[in-house]
């Protein structure tokens, strides 16, 4: 399954992948899906948002069931792991499952969730955010990508059908437990010398975009006195987020900025940039915006919210379960956002299995992980789905 | 001729223009250059690097001739003014000469200068440089704008012959003298309360990349102590150049960068920047470059020089003369570059023509020049051809 994915939306001089929602490379990725299900007999059911669920057995008749799978979008110039690890670990399950002559008691179904990084339109986790309706169908329509298309727009030219984008009750009722595989994006399973763990929670986290406004004038002819340059401004802004969450015991970045007009001899007019803050509490977040948009209102912009998530825990119960059964493998927080909180939230029992990173760096070419991590994954994959479908 | 000029290019959200090298744009104002020449029985002749020039008499055979003129093009959202002005009040001038019976003792030319502000490869005024040899072919051939388009390919897609691309010496043979009328981008004239200045030189300046390198990682998930982050070395690079200028009494700009991969919640690995700086001395202008430099290998990034324009004196006797001729209007240097300035350093006698910016802003939508200051443009630019054609 590796090698057919390898190559689409893979950036030749990055060696990263730029596998955006609603592009050619998301088209041939579900391609790929919709070919992987139908060689093991799966019906793959598309949902209102687009999200595809390959299911054996049926959901209506003998349901709800369970739901194991992630997404196969990425960020820009992403790794290979984040997001496929899931979907490929969870196929690989089915086979292991299949050749072991598992007869499940529960419909079974791999997910794979669009749009899960937001690269496109600026949300993250857009698929089960509009299925549960966290996130409004009218507000998603309208969100815009860099080249001024809607999102309403690339849907309706993917042949789905606008007028059905939006909550999907069918859809959830479908999902008796939904378990994500994921690569960790951080060092704990290195540091405690596990390949694998379950997740207890989402820590709260947000996306804020700040508007920084100037004056634009000539580079060479007007004096530094006379200047208003709003790149000046954004430079203060970098570093206020950087001490903020410093300051607050988190983790902040801006990795997005767009400049007007971005010439060479222009002093730029306005920069837009965006904000990304977590942190263990919501508390922590909120400080870390606040003193943030205290600088930034000394330099006179705007901060406005684009997402929030607050602090998700998954079901308690059924984590300290699966650990149980994977011969007590630890239990660890996640500071990245992923469907599964999103299903949590809308009351949905749902799990998460980390694999260990051995350098814990993600959103990245350089996100890894080791082949026997990745077998201990599908390994503790199978034995969940037999405890929850068996 | 405005009317007909004002939609070319504009941006219905900025209101400012974008008309760059080898675009539709670009070709849509030489086919108005190349109407506005016809209409007045002026011969169009482009040369190898696409300048073109619109003569009246042959100047191979009564060469060489009396040039005036500017450009067409703009920066990133720039004014109606920069560059247009020139062109327009060229045009405006020969009207207004043939209206009287003047009959020129010497060939005379408008020229519109191709790229003047570099805004699509980079390097500014590569038009005049090409044909003077100041800006090797092989170079330019190999420019490349954001898209990764070479200079090369669009110079060629435009129907023009790449072969051609260099230096053009039977161009330059029949330019006796070139006069730029320019719209002033500062507020030397309003000071003094007059509507017209000659230049005196052009003030060095240069232009310089800036790569830092960080390493990408995840926003969510990634330690603060843990981070390099590009987007960080960046803001330090911003405030360097402000404090380098301020300390070495010029001015620096880091008006345009670019940042890998530009994502929400992935910690920038590279960010690539531009630095414009200038003073009234090639020294002063060093001492900023070193400053940024010292900074820059502190963040352990790299500086490449893009272009580097030496301070350019125009021809003082030719100068003294027109600003007594001119009522004795005042004289001023100017901080910006411009293609009489590459001209006067290939040894050709030239002059240039400021008409007061009531604001001084340039590189803006809210450039601007009062119509009478316009009108006292031509009349200064008919009484120079008068003298120097007459």
């Amino acid at each position: 399954m590796w090698a057919a994915l390898e190559p689409i939306g893979r950036d030749a001089r990055s060696g990263g992948y730029r596998r955006f929602a609603w592009t050619d490379e998301d088209a041939i990725l579900r391609e790929w899906f919709a070919g992987e299900a139908g060689a093991r007999g799966l019906d793959v059911l598309e949902d209102r948002a687009g999200n595809q669920w390959a299911w054996l057995g049926d959901p209506d008749a003998h349901g709800p069931g369970v739901v194991v799978g992630s997404h196969l979008d990425s960020v820009p110039d992403g790794g290979a792991y984040d997001g496929p690890l899931g979907v490929v670990s969870s196929f690989a399950a089915l086979d292991a499952l299949r050749d072991k002559g598992f007869r499940p008691s529960r419909p079974l179904a791999v997910v794979n969730f669009g749009d899960e990084e937001g690269a496109r339109f600026g949300i993250a986790c857009a698929g089960s955010r509009l299925i549960t309706g966290a996130l409004d169908a009218e507000r998603a329509r309208g969100l815009s990508d860099v080249d001024g298309t809607s999102l309403g727009e690339a849907f309706a030219r993917s042949g789905r059908r606008l007028e059905h984008l939006g909550p999907d009750r069918e859809t959830l009722a479908r999902i008796g437990t939904f378990v994500e595989l994921h690569v960790e994006q951080g060092r704990g399973l290195v540091d405690l010398g596990r390949s694998v763990a379950v997740g207890t929670a989402i820590r709260p986290h947000g996306r804020w975009r700040i508007d920084l406004v100037g004056t634009a004038n000539h580079a060479g002819t007007t004096l530094m006195a006379d200047r208003d340059d709003a790149m000046q401004a954004f430079a203060h802004l970098v570093k206020s987020a950087r001490i903020a969450a410093v300051e607050h015991d988190g983790v902040a970045t801006v990795g997005k900025v767009q400049v007007t007009p971005n010439g060479v001899n222009a002093i730029p007019s306005h920069v837009t940039a965006w904000l990304d803050a977590r942190a263990a509490t919501e508390d922590q977040v909120q400080a870390i915006v606040a003193d943030v948009g205290d600088k930034v209102e000394s330099l006179r912009g705007t901060v406005t919210e684009e997402s929030w998530t607050g602090a998700t825990p998954f079901d308690g119960t059924l984590a300290t379960d699966l650990a149980g059964l994977l011969d007590d493998v630890p239990l660890l927080d996640s500071g990245a956002g992923h469907d599964a909180g999103i299903l949590a939230a809308a009351g949905i029992p749902a799990a998460m299995l980390f694999v260990r990173n051995p350098t814990g760096v993600s959103h990245s070419p350089a996100e890894f992980a080791e082949r026997d991590d990745c077998h201990a994954g599908v390994d503790a994959l199978v034995r969940v789905i037999e405890r929850l479908a068996g």
